[in-house]
């Protein structure tokens, strides 16, 4: 049996709220976040810290009850609350709402956890704007299996609902530390020993012709302007992607993935 | 000295000819299409056709001359439209509309002249439904260096103008065959010995473990769906991308180009 409590005003303090969610000032005082739509309720892992949930009526009664009882199994104590298909789709961020979200907590990583594993891979993303390139590359990493994503200041938010989406639940599963220090950052990894590689049209070796296998960061500029030329000084080496053909430039996140994947190709062998 | 004929209203056959080729219907008639914004109109180059080109008085008194007399230079036959502002914004696809357009007939290329190629290198999409991903793996295919993208039946249209926009001019540098049929053209491409390999997440090897020098051609799937069992049973060989991280799938663009990439890598060596 499902319980789920009923909200029949948009006043409601979680409706309030949800709404609140879609800013970022809100979700940074908050420390709180909105993941929408079946898949990305479901990627959800069972030790994460979520707050309530809300379905639609819709949704209660379209679909299979399973596969409801699966998702509130997950999480025993989750309050879920239920609104009518008018109001979800007032608080709703997607063109056509499947009826279900989840309002959860963010993660807070601390980034010297992460700098002293061992052959470490990881990736180092500065001002990247478009939230469906970060999401993107957040997903490739997390195929990747890379150990951490770092965000520079100036990034978008990573809790921007586009980002979530594009990430296709990958947010989840992997540590991603944001505002990072990317000066102090890149110091204090290359004094472990691991190299900093700055994806640059400048670079004069390839990817191609470097070795990947031991501790790295990939480091990936912003969309229109690239790395900043403070930060890319700072790296071990500036790395190109060699163009063969007519482009003279890649999107930034198939770029950012061809270079993933080439450590990928090497790291697994 | 730049001539343009100003255009006062919005019943005039070329306002009202770029507002219909919006529509696919149109762009299908007429086979023209609009290629918005000073960076892609610098990309056309100089031997494709024009029909006429369309300028803000904005984007006329704000920038540099010289930069309207270097595109007017290279098609000196040009017919030059100029409307006010506020015009542009009607007929113009974006939300911040630059002040330049132009009207271009679309290239119809043939299929069988590419297939006798030696050792090609060619991209395959099968039913890419989003525009942005079908323009990204263009541009990609572009910068890769690829002999011809071949589009089958039911891919969003080429000539969309979000596909020509992600692609960032690259449809003006590289053959894009539209509406191919694929069991036929598969077949073809065999019976040259070009090996056809469908990235697909059901495949035993990976691309890392087979040799792409030679004629290929990477077949890449729908967004959601991937590839249609009828297509992926006539390729070659199903090849996985290994994921040895958490996520179960990638953007179609991001796999479609970590594929093209290994290619890119065993054939520049």
């Amino acid at each position: 049996m499902i319980t789920t409590i009923n909200i029949t005003s948009l006043q409601n303090k979680y409706i309030k709220q949800v709404n609140l969610l879609k800013q970022k000032k809100e979700r940074d005082k908050t420390k709180l976040f909105i993941a929408e739509g079946e898949r990305l309720v479901n990627e959800i892992p069972q030790d994460w810290k979520i707050e309530y949930i809300i379905l639609s009526e819709n949704y209660l009664s379209d679909v299979n009850t399973q596969k409801i009882c699966n998702i509130l199994s997950k999480f025993p104590q989750i309050k879920a609350f239920t609104v009518s298909q008018k109001y979800f789709e007032k608080i709703s961020d997607t063109v056509t709402p499947q009826g279900i979200l989840a309002v959860c907590r963010q993660k807070i990583y601390n980034e010297n956890k992460f700098i002293n594993k061992k052959n470490p891979f990881f990736i180092l993303l500065e001002r990247i704007s478009d939230p469906g390139n970060l999401g993107t590359l957040i997903r490739t990493a997390d195929a990747a299996g890379a150990d951490c994503v770092f965000l520079s200041k100036g990034c978008v938010d990573l809790y921007n609902s586009k980002v979530i989406r594009s990430s296709m639940g990958s947010i989840f599963h992997l540590p991603v530390v944001i505002n990072s220090e990317f000066d102090v950052l890149i110091e204090n990894l290359k004094s472990k020993n691991i190299n900093i590689l700055a994806a640059h049209l400048k670079g004069k070796k390839t990817l191609y012709d470097i070795n990947l296998t031991n501790g790295i960061g990939i480091l990936i500029g912003n969309e229109a302007n690239g790395l900043s030329d403070e930060i890319s000084e700072k790296s071990t080496e500036l790395i190109k992607i060699p163009m063969p053909g007519n482009a003279e430039s890649m999107n930034v996140s198939v770029a950012g993935s061809i270079f993933i994947y080439e450590a990928v190709r090497q790291r697994i062998k």
